[in-house]
């Protein structure tokens, strides 16, 4: 073996340093770097990284698209008077920001940030381009990148201090037109990840306490992570009429009178892309569902000297066949690399379905299959090649999918005292559920003996807790319970 | 008239006032606006314009992608020293840039630069990333913003302090593989501006003392604006082996042997939508061909009290069949504005094609079909009209590159000395060739007497000059000619 095999394998545990094993998943599987010296926190994002990242751009953004929402670009920098305007107006709002104070060769006379959001820049641009209830709603997103100079350990996707999103902002005549648009895009947030990540979600609001800071109302899709985590996976924020009021965004309504609009932001970050690695991922490294995969199949055609040539035509003629049908196929003949080498290689890099095709393959007209995930193995004809790994790239989908909502079923626990809860964090991370009286003071202990905090609460229509007539009490102070609380360690 | 209205027209003469005029059509057609107070030199890119932006990005990056070219991102930020190790090798590199020197609360250690462009951070992982020859070539892309925090007078899409662009890096085995790579990025850029901007470029290479620092060779197409001045449309460099040393990109060749690669970068920006927007556009507005037009087709319902419902039915089904058919079609079915002021507003935003439709075309079963560029108007069937829809559109391209063709190949004289050059400038603008010796020596008095300079000197393949055997002699010095050089004022 070369030092270039041996350096191939993942080596780390992903149940005991899930932590050490994520790392260097990230790091052999070709997905990231970390950034150069003096630049600690920042990531170069691979090709493919990056090609996963498109992928789910594509996907979100032909939903935005299909619903009102206009692609925009707003500049890179916000000056800090912008900045201080937000503060003002928004209790609580103080970013990390880094800040341009010289340029060319000359200081500035005022400060500006680098981006760490951009309600504060676009809300007063909307404000001059709404005048009549015409122009509601008004919806405007971009794909960028935000810098925000958090001191933590960087973790690459889950906590970089410059990272990808998206960031949608929208005005709407009515509370009630700003709640829908609120809820549609964390509608379309939980269909990226069901349907594109294969990684089931729970979606409900944040307490009030840990709203985005303004907000009539915070949403949020939460994911679940091996280690017993739970990673936010995307809010969609109701901003009532702060931001309307601050920055001075009123209409005239169909009556002639001055009203003022109501509005949303909402992003998804590539958070995602660390959700997707951590939880379908394993010892053999990174796992993919085909949705996502840069390659779906890659074909390793096994031949000796003699008969080299036969297998390689067949195997050229599937990958052919396969790509001619849209399925994104790699055949894999290198002449350097004998095929144990290529199945550790492409099981790395998170092929979904590999292709093996040896001389009696060749001779009976057939070909075998295995499964990324689970390494099942089926033996199948060569007619009919495209249906069935279409069939089986849905199988695989529906594995990974079935693998994550199995854990996250057994993940879900109840508690209804300060001890249980603080108990079966402890032993079993995941979620504990808990009757709340709302109150952030009942939050306290919990975040103070572990690093857990009440994740989200589920929408009033799924809280069993919000019928009248219960009697259940808050497991923290023992008032009257008004919301169920999910506890959870977050990252 | 309300103010609205009156706002609604262009009121400055494009022949007369171009800047003015240019600026006037970016504003009222919604393309973009200007940055905050405190932040000059910056725009907002609003939905219109982003979305043209949009299409180019997926024509462009489709191919870049058919010729092997993956996507990936590199941070924002420059370490200082990375920067100052870039200067030391490439003469002449000394960009203006933006610095942060503080973030969250504190001093940093190095200052970072904004990017002003990533070969000083990306050729670094390039070097990492190659080991062998099986890993040339090597071709990374990024589409992301730069900062050039350059003081001259901001012109939106051309001249601004941010903007938005790809760049491209490769390296190569051979300075032959370098070489292709060059010419089919330009290849590429051509096409961008040809088949889908309408816009007919010259291509050639920069004279060497305006080459990018530290280049082999640049290449570059220029387009010609309606004021006569030349617009670098894209280049693309041939960076030799100057990179490949500084910052020791070498491979293991099939002998083994250790060999230094050859590399290459190339980028184009929104300084194309600049382009595409100032050449095709009128004093009615915005002009876009049809293959970027976010709407390619509006459709304006003419309608009495008693004809609407029967107009309006018509002319949905119209829409339908038109949007079913992948045409980009708006149905302009609003109540509170009448036909004439709906016209003024889509010419004004550059929809290519309008269909107008009354009560004699239902009776008729037909429809006019107006084309934005010359205000053509043509009675067709309602029968077959996705086909005449199409037939149409691909006219008003043609004849919107049969404008730019016939403006571009007027502009390029001949001159054979110094005061021709300057007469021939002066009186037409556009191209003047002329035999040159090659001498930076002889732009100077050029350059000195008008903002002109050479812009391009024709590949060797092209140019007479290289002709052993001629006997021209440069137009300044009346030494021997080497080449043939074109001069021109540029923005
Ligand atoms: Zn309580
Ligand atoms: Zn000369």
């Amino acid at each position: 073996m070369t030092d270039d095999d041996q350096e191939l394998g993942i080596t780390e545990s992903k149940s005991h340093n899930t932590g050490e094993w994520y790392a260097e998943v990230v790091r052999k599987a070709g997905l990231a770097d970390y950034g150069p010296e003096g630049m600690s926190g920042f990531i170069v994002t691979r090709p493919r990284a990056y090609a996963v990242w498109e992928r789910l751009q594509s996907f979100l953004d032909a939903k935005f698209k299909s619903t009102g929402v206009q692609n925009a670009y707003f500049p890179l920098f916000i000056p800090e008077s912008y900045l201080e305007r937000e503060k003002e107006i928004v209790e609580g709002f103080d970013p990390e920001v880094a800040w341009v104070s010289e340029a060319g060769t000359k200081e500035l006379e005022e400060r500006l940030a680098v981006r760490p959001t951009s309600e504060s820049i676009i809300t007063p641009y909307i404000s001059g381009w709404v005048r009549s209830h015409r122009d509601l709603p008004l919806r405007v997103n971009q794909w960028c990148s935000v810098v925000r100079w958090e001191a933590t350990e960087t973790k690459p996707f889950f906590r970089t201090k410059e990272f990808l999103w998206q960031e949608g902002h929208t005005a709407h005549a009515t509370h009630e037109d700003a709640w829908e648009e609120t809820l549609t895009r964390l509608d379309q947030y939980e269909s990226v990840y069901e349907d594109l990540l294969a990684l089931p979600v729970l979606r409900g609001q944040k307490p009030d306490h840990d709203k985005f800071p303004g907000a009539h109302t915070t949403t949020t899709v939460e994911a679940l992570m091996p280690d017993g985590k739970s990673v936010q996976g995307a809010t969609s924020h109701h901003l009532g009429q702060s931001f309307a009021e601050a920055f001075d965004i009123t209409y005239a309504d169909e009556d002639e009178e001055e009203r003022l609009a109501h509005t949303t932001s909402w992003g998804l970050s590539w958070r995602a892309l660390g959700a997707l690695i951590m939880t379908h991922s394993d010892e053999q490294g990174l796992v993919l569902p085909p949705t996502v995969a840069p390659e779906q199949v890659v074909i390793v055609p096994i031949w000796q000297e003699e008969t080299k040539d036969e297998v390689l035509s067949y195997a050229e003629d599937i990958a052919e066949e396969l790509s001619d049908a849209g399925v994104r196929v790699e055949l894999d003949d290198r002449d350097e690399r004998n095929p144990g080498f290529k199945f550790n290689d492409h099981e790395l890099h998170g092929v979904p379905l590999r292709i093996e095709i040896g001389p009696h393959e060749v001779a009976d007209g057939e070909l075998t299959l295995v499964h990324r995930p689970d390494g099942e193995s089926v033996v199948a004809d060569r007619e009919g090649i495209v249906g069935t790994v279409e069939e089986h790239l849905e199988t695989i989908y529906a594995k990974l999918y079935a693998a994550a909502e199995e854990t996250l079923d057994g993940a879900v626990r109840e508690a209804d005292d300060r001890a249980s809860i603080l108990g079966t964090l402890g032993q079993h991370g995941g979620y504990v559920t808990a009757p709340w009286c709302g109150e952030e003071a009942c939050e306290e202990p919990i975040k103070e003996a572990m690093a857990a905090e009440i994740v989200m609460v589920p929408f009033e229509d799924d809280d069993p807790l919000v019928d009248e007539g219960h009697d259940e009490t808050c497991a923290i102070c023992e008032e009257p319970a008004t919301r169920t609380a999910y506890f959870a360690k977050t990252y």
